[in-house]
């Protein structure tokens, strides 16, 4: 079933509820280039790097998912965002990723960005490589064997823009 | 007329020599995603990020060029190296940049890298494009637009990767 999460900007008093998702994703190894063994103090400062925007998706009282928004470099390349979407795992298959990408390109449009990059999205996660294109991503490079996979082995990485 | 300089492992004594050869690229604003204003210290602190290992090239007594090493993710990424590269302005055109670029490749397959990604090579940047290619590295992704160019307006950036 589809849901219409709210999506808003995250609170520090969410770190819990941002662990409790991050944690599961970053254990599993298969979809964040991240060590699996990280620490919560590690793994909440990567998300929530200074120049990171932090966004969560509550849906009927809890936070299902969240997501960072960033510019992608500096100086001339300034003008690209890059983003991070994460989703509970009791939460997947119902639009929660589909709902922060859709909310992820506004917020970025509203900050003058003018194109959105995902620098590393794993082949083998092939539901967001599929949903990624559905949101108007298109792959413009595959990095061949840039991610070590804990079940596959050795798998290729994208690389996905969309104008905005 | 080719050059062979000595490369060495950068000591903090050398902070002045890189700024000197950091200034003039990042100011001109052409070839690397920075504020072409950006502070020495800011500046430095890219440069020597912590987990960069940082290379100076001496030809003459006189530092003619620079490199950091990286692993370029972590975890499930941790196997693909990343650089940078500058070159003094003085001293280009003599091969100091693909000393720089064989001593990396060396360094990092020491260190158990397997391969090594550029990130963001700015198309227009048709020497060093040129050159990371005759030193095996392939395109493998093409960011349209990604870079505003002070002169030449927006231009692509290219990923580029080649196996250790």
């Amino acid at each position: 079933m589809e849901t219409r999460p709210t999506i808003r900007p995250a609170a520090a008093t969410d770190d819990d509820a941002i662990w409790a998702i991050l944690e599961p994703t970053f254990r599993a190894g298969e979809t964040y280039p991240i060590p699996r063994d990280v620490s919560r103090a590690d793994a909440l400062a990567y998300w929530r790097t200074p120049g990171h925007a932090m966004f969560v998706a509550e849906d009927g009282g809890a936070i299902v998912g969240t997501y960072y928004l960033r510019a992608n470099n500096r100086g001339g390349g300034a003008h690209v965002a890059n983003c991070g979407y994460m989703t509970a795992p009791g939460a997947t298959g119902r639009g929660v990723a589909r709902a922060m990408c859709e909310h992820s390109l506004r917020a970025a449009r509203e900050r003058g960005f003018t194109a959105m990059q995902f620098n590393f999205v794993i082949a083998s996660n092939e539901r967001a490589v599929r949903l990624w294109r559905s949101c108007g991503f298109a792959i413009v490079g595959r990095l061949p064997q840039a991610f070590q996979h804990p079940r596959l082995g050795l798998v290729d990485a994208l690389v996905m823009v969309r104008a905005l």
